[in-house]
């Protein structure tokens, strides 16, 4: 059921400054910063080819990502995103094993339902699961 | 002068466990363990179609994820790695514009040069180039 690594997610401090570690420094191509304020996060795309980065920033006063800001003030991975043939038949496939689900599946930031596994199920690491 | 994502890396303090829930779980195809004694780790490839995600646990006394786990005993993500054109010039020019760089560059895992770099000059991410 899994399929491509959709993305990294890198929760950021500084977006300009990240943008140009990866634009200047790096010598990728980025996006525009996009502000997805459903998301509570402003986002910049880092094209890695086969994938990409996506570098966060908090929006708005109740953003998930000022938290871990807090824990982690120089930024660091926040969740990696992994595609899934479909993520409401693997939503009852992980329970089934006993993998915590954080909420009921959702339409993320690419307008397709994703779901979040609980880190502790899955060797510390905020994963994200998304339709293909 | 950045192209791909060659893969991230996750500790896990328990490689069969982490085996099963990419493999019988999740669905992936992965490697067999493989051992690498030049860099303390053992390692489990997940094959992620256009990446792959590299399971790391420690192998031997000196292993630099030894210390990592401690911090961390549920694993989490240790690193991701970044292909480059040419590592070498790569770090020549992250010298200048101040980015720290652990050493000088070596020979990683895959047999290409590699390097390093200072987690507090990459936003909290302990960042790993490759040649292409």
């Amino acid at each position: 059921m899994l399929k491509r690594l959709n993305h990294i997610a890198i929760a950021v401090p500084d977006l300009d400054q990240a943008a140009k570690f990866y634009r200047d420094i790096l010598g990728a191509t980025i996006s525009e910063p996009q502000a997805l304020p459903d998301h509570g996060v402003t986002t910049i795309f880092v094209d890695m080819g086969n994938t990409k980065l996506e570098l966060l920033h908090p929006l708005g006063d109740t953003s998930p990502v000022t938290k871990f800001l807090e824990k982690n003030p120089q930024g660091g991975i926040h969740h990696y995103c992994l595609e899934v043939e479909d993520v409401s038949r693997t939503y009852a496939e992980l329970a089934q094993h006993g993998i915590r689900i954080l909420g009921a599946p959702k339409i993320g930031a690419h307008g397709k339902p994703v779901i979040f596994l609980h880190p502790k199920d899955c060797f510390g690491c905020l994963v994200e699961l998304e339709d293909e």
